[in-house]
């Protein structure tokens, strides 16, 4: 405990200290001693708040923090039940990735809700993953009247509905493609989500939906976007009205989730940046040079793993003082960097987002070993 | 022979001991030397029986009993031939892993029953199974009328019908769904399977069925149901007119066996519990904190390849005492808990069910040697 009182006390001294300065005796010490105390799985969301104002997140000290200890009394579900909405006839990779990313770093149950096309592709790749061929294009129902195509909306909306508030956590847009019909379905399945209070990341073509309506996820404080240059340029456009600043990067996103009504974002890229319109957080730690496909659909997925543990930990007596979202974010960076220079490690200039996925496991187990 | 005859002596003695006086000297030589003899695969069902008091069941000791010597002059089918009945539009994986299960623990042949759109899906995950795309599900034929539904199950039972009496066990309702049509064929076919005295287990939503319509099963000794938390609860409830009682855990599981007239029921849990209304066993060694989707799957699909293999030993000169679906249970278990067990040691947080099935054959192998 005294400990404790001596490291928070000695961050708390050091909060003006900025990223560049991470060089100084103080902000090595201050990791090293945070380091120590979170290897001892301790919940410390006053560790954590005390380094709310530096720059760069200690992203595997967040990880320990809101990844659940395995207990054996607990029963099927509850480490997380994660739903991608994603895949089409065109698409079946990227919501496979998404959906097997989240139970490989540990949630229990990962479903995926996509096309009719998609579907048997998407269940041939993954026993594990539980797969509803419910989405609609619009070449299916081309020769619908409108009354039609109405009632086969509501039918897509209604196989949704039945089985939203069994979710801990929704990953919308990987591999969705940009089918009117299909878009406007996912908007009201945005819509039912917020009506459930349940939490969604989105990501891919969920993005442009996103971008063209941005009411869809207003003031929503469980949204997550995941913006990789180019969606997070059209985003800047579209909500700031002026292009992407570098120089004011930090400035900008906390602007442009503050005009967004502090959803919560992850603008990829060579160092993540995080912000829910308050605070700002970046991650840069390990990576890898590889910029394979798919990434970002494993990311996504473990946002919404991350986030669903955060969120869990909100209603307990060590409830962290950052939201779960962030915290979620962080984490998920932080793992997936982790993964990717493991990968990176094996397979060097072959590395696939397959072998990524591969290493999410021993990541898990390098950054939070179970015991 | 003489060594035999000292250790029944022994365990005699020490039936009254409880798994909480498992430290004791007598109960550690009694298990010490209950191993070194059934090391040996010879068949010993007095010993069983002498154990058959105790709460706690040898899981390994059983296992070794029940699985069959690996003779050269037996030919394809006679170390079983199982079937699954599941698989629908919705759910691949379930009937897959139950299947699989199945064969890697050394039954022959491994049938999946399902709907034509599960079909390719569940063929694509392994050319071992052999899957037959016979059942229905109310989409296909709501345009038909009454006359033309009956027909159509009428054609989906004649088609399991010609299968059935070849069949050692059933595995009903990994990945079932519940679809009204579907799930009324699989009553049917749970009246043929009783025809012909095929002993069947029923899992997943087969129990939602069974939930509703007791007499399906009601006292047919060759009747497995293996309940989760939930479908345990809501089959107290059903049969029992009460809430599950933690507190008499045992007492309330052989009421509800008893009740059903006779037929065993294996309570998943952080123990599991077995009955038949008679006796009360708990297996509760090894396992892992794991909890993703699909494990109740390879459960189901052990039950009855251990089931069918005790079957045999029904007919043999050294019959056990016990049932041979209380022994599937018990070495279904204890199978699945010690491959989950060392896949989780490999795996950790991100162990899945198919990495647990690929731990079956080496726990098999571990308790049971083939040599």
């Amino acid at each position: 405990m005294l400990v404790k009182h001596c490291v928070i006390s000695a961050l708390t001294r050091s909060t003006s200290h900025s990223p560049s300065s991470s060089s100084s005796t103080v902000l090595r010490r201050q990791q090293f001693l945070v380091r120590t105390l979170c290897a001892s799985r301790t919940h410390l969301p006053k560790l954590i708040k005390a380094m709310s104002s530096t720059s760069e997140a200690d992203a595997e000290s967040v990880l320990r923090t809101v990844t659940p200890s395995l207990d054996p009394e607990r029963h099927k579900g509850q480490a997380g039940k994660i739903a991608v909405i994603g895949g089409c006839r065109e698409y079946t990779g990227a919501p496979y990735f998404a959906a097997i990313s989240a139970l490989k770093i540990g949630a229990d149950l990962s479903h995926v809700f996509c096309t009719k096309d998609a579907a048997p592709v998407i269940k041939s790749y993954s026993p594990e993953l539980i797969v509803h061929p419910v989405l609609e294009e619009s070449y299916t129902i081309s020769q619908f009247s409108e009354e039609e195509k109405r009632k086969v909306q509501d039918e897509v909306i209604g196989e949704v509905d039945k089985w939203m508030e069994r979710f801990d956590c929704l990953v919308i847009g990987p591999g969705l493609g940009r089918d009117p019909f299909l878009l406007e379905c996912v908007s009201k399945i945005m819509l039912l989500a917020k009506k459930f209070n349940v939490p969604f990341v989105v990501d891919g073509d969920g993005l442009l939906l996103v971008t063209n309506s941005i009411d869809l996820v207003k003031s929503y404080p469980l949204a997550v976007l995941t913006p990789n240059v180019n969606e997070y340029k059209r985003l800047v456009q579209k909500v700031l009205n002026c292009e992407v600043d570098e120089e004011k990067a930090e400035d900008q996103l906390r602007s442009l989730a503050k005009q967004i009504g502090g959803v919560t974002i992850l603008r990829k890229g060579k160092t993540d940046l995080i912000s829910n319109g308050e605070i700002v957080k970046s991650v840069s730690i390990y990576g890898s040079p590889r910029r394979c496909g798919g990434q970002g659909d494993i990311l996504s997925g473990s946002v919404a793993v991350f986030l669903s543990w955060a969120q869990q930990l909100k209603s307990g007596p060590e409830s962290p003082s950052e939201s779960p979202a962030i915290l979620g974010c962080i984490a998920a960076s932080g793992l997936l960097r982790k993964a990717a220079s493991l990968a990176f490690t094996k397979h060097k200039r072959s590395t696939l987002t397959s072998d990524i996925i591969e290493c999410l496991g021993e990541s898990l187990e390098d950054i939070c070993p179970v015991s």
